[in-house]
């Protein structure tokens, strides 16, 4: 038998739910840091855009990311268990579009015209990222259409002189850190 | 016998990790907007500031947040299984300050100097928020010293308007969208 696709029956819903249309329209309000996320050897190698990655862990190090269990990125970490995170720079727009699948592109035209450069499992690493992360899936919880997937971090490197690409509203935006803006409580 | 506090047993550690000091640097890049959770009631009504807000699943409606179990809020949310996800417009820093206990106060004293109204579940929502979303828990995992909390989503604020505010490098930042700024591929 195999194991649920969903957690619905784990609680008892006391109360009916928001529409999904009203979930959809609520999250645009979401800002989020994105990512690149690499996955996948050779022929399937993919990745995709996420503004999903949490910091889970300080100690051990562990951080995850949230995955659609219809994509060819989750095809392709069942058969290979590791994954790069790639924060981006405002400048990385493009590669956010990229591996949105803005342009129409899949698989390895996704990585054309970026520079990448591998650390320990072989994900490949942005050169420009903020911070590249090399990671080992320790677990995948399945929830719903997506999984959360636990990583390992076993080598990263750091180029930090942002600022970072934010998500917000549907949409890539540069992000222009205003000092001295702080109003008084 | 209790469940085990951590899946470190669930997979082979192939490789050795990055330290925990190297780790927290590197997660200085990660972007991340801000939200206020409220939680408890009455005499141990809380709250905590959060960038760990994510959108699970849109059908059904699912978010999930990332809880230390070392927390009142964490003890809260055993006591009463719902809480609030208050996302930050720029102009509530001083509620992202209060409820990260940036100025020492804790529990109910965090709520004073902003207006809050609830919904249906109790917890306290933000009037000034981008997305304010009333929330029931339908699962937590626990993973090391967090929980991975899941809510089903049964009402909800949304009053867009922003810009949001955006943590980055330690501090929580205002947003300035730069339109035309994208830089082509």
């Amino acid at each position: 038998m195999e194991a649920p696709l969903t957690s619905s029956d784990r609680s008892a819903a006391s109360e009916p739910e928001i529409g999904v249309d009203a979930f959809r329209h609520a999250m645009r309000e979401l800002a989020g840091g994105v990512a690149v996320v690499t996955v996948g050897r050779d022929a399937d190698i993919t990745g995709f855009t996420a503004t999903s990655v949490v910091s889970l862990c300080a100690s051990p190090p562990r951080i995850f990311i949230c995955v659609s269990r219809s994509s060819a990125s989750w095809a392709a970490l069942q058969k290979h268990p590791c994954f790069g995170i790639n924060l981006l720079r405002q400048e990385d727009r493009a590669v956010a579009d990229r591996f949105a699948g803005r342009d129409g592109l899949e698989g390895a035209e996704r990585y054309r015209g970026a520079a990448w450069s591998p650390l320990r499992t072989g994900a490949p690493l942005l050169d420009t990222a903020l911070a590249a992360l090399d990671c080992e899936v320790e677990e995948s919880l399945a929830r719903y259409d997506h999984a959360i997937v636990i990583g390992r971090i076993i080598a990263m490197r750091v180029r930090a002189g942002g600022p970072p690409l934010v998500y917000w509203q549907g949409d890539y935006h540069p992000f222009e850190q205003i000092v001295g803006a702080r109003k008084a409580p």
